[in-house]
């Protein structure tokens, strides 16, 4: 991967993950990486299959192979997208320890992805109103912060799938909100918002987010953000 | 309305909200009267525009003058009950006074409703995934009870359009999630959730939904349901 650039990089994403699939595979992850090529320059309402298929240097017919129709192809995306993404921030916030912090650089690093690329960020809205076959992939990004938090001591809360919907639920509420009022306030604010559904106090919640800021300024984490800018 | 046996209520819902209106708003509340009909029998996926035309006595040229499709059809009517439902559950809990109980209870109605009537309920989790038309009417419910609480100074939080669509999200998830597992502690746990985004401690959280619950066995709220039972 190393002699690629960043621009290679980013359109490979998803073909790169799935270097040792079979044909099948491979051809689905060129299809998905082509569609957010296209998505990002047209806009994903005026994405046509055709054009997809087209610059994927792919029939008609063996598109329709891989995906029924645009609905089918957008959630693939979407989903693909938001699961990215979950691995994306692991990374960068792999050097920090206590769950408190993680979840709020979490959470903020999350949105803020969105709303650097518009197209993600509906792509991931979308992912999460439904999350599909790449639920799982979606969950443990969460579970895993949350999880730690809780054998910290920090988090009063159990483990439960219902417990992680409503937290992705405020991430996505969160990110659409801020991709419509242009609101930089937003993403510390959800990040406060799942600090205190996970039973922080609000003054601890207030220091966590604040620290957290503090952290991203420093660029401390995001260290993979070049690869995706 | 009070001629009406609870029956004819039911199915006069939104036609009874429009008596003073244009024939056009009547035959759009008539439609949408229609539609929630036909889709609690056939399901919301198996509902065709052509038979929701024909039961309310319409031709298809007709019905399409109010909507473009079925997928216009079908968000209008969501956004129909999730604001129909917020009318309820507001004045079911009329007679509680404390921000916090009304906040709790509100919470736990809406999603047993949707529970109750699970085409209902998968209709309000689509209206609260896409606010649309229906927007201001939704968030007033909470709007007014968030309030309240702040205005009592139980809640420590301000005021944005962020935050009710962040607690807005909460509540679809849970009803998502409880609509698939049907477990009954979803609505508890997600009450409980809103009321810790709002700054309520976990302790006084569990207090305020403890109550709440006993308040829904007594009977005292929800004075409403036999209407649309």
């Amino acid at each position: 991967m190393s002699t690629h650039s960043p621009r290679t990089k980013k359109s490979r994403h998803f073909q790169d993950a799935s270097q040792d699939d079979t044909k099948r595979l491979r051809t689905r992850a060129l299809i998905l990486d082509t569609a957010i090529a296209v998505m990002a320059k047209n806009g994903i309402e005026r994405t046509s299959v055709m054009e997809v298929a087209e610059q994927a240097g792919l029939s008609n017919g063996s598109f329709y192979y891989h995906f029924r129709n645009k609905t089918e192809l957008v959630e693939a995306v979407a989903g693909a997208v938001a699961a990215a993404l979950v691995r994306e921030v692991d990374e960068a916030i792999s050097g920090i320890e206590q769950g408190t912090e993680r979840v709020a650089l979490a959470t903020m690093l999350f949105i803020e992805r969105g709303l650097q690329d518009p197209t993600w960020g509906r792509l991931i809205v979308h992912a999460l109103s439904d999350l599909g076959e790449f639920r799982e992939q979606i969950f443990a990004g969460i579970r895993k912060d949350v999880g730690i938090g809780i054998r910290q001591g920090y988090f009063k809360t159990v483990d439960s799938p219902a417990l992680y919907a409503m937290l992705l639920a405020i991430v996505s509420a969160a990110m659409r909100e801020a991709l419509v009022k242009r609101d930089d306030s937003i993403p510390a604010m959800a990040a406060q918002a799942i600090l205190r559904v996970l039973g922080i106090d609000i003054v601890a919640a207030e220091t966590v987010v604040t620290n957290a800021k503090k952290t991203l300024r420093k660029g401390h984490v995001w260290s993979q953000r070049p690869q995706r800018a």
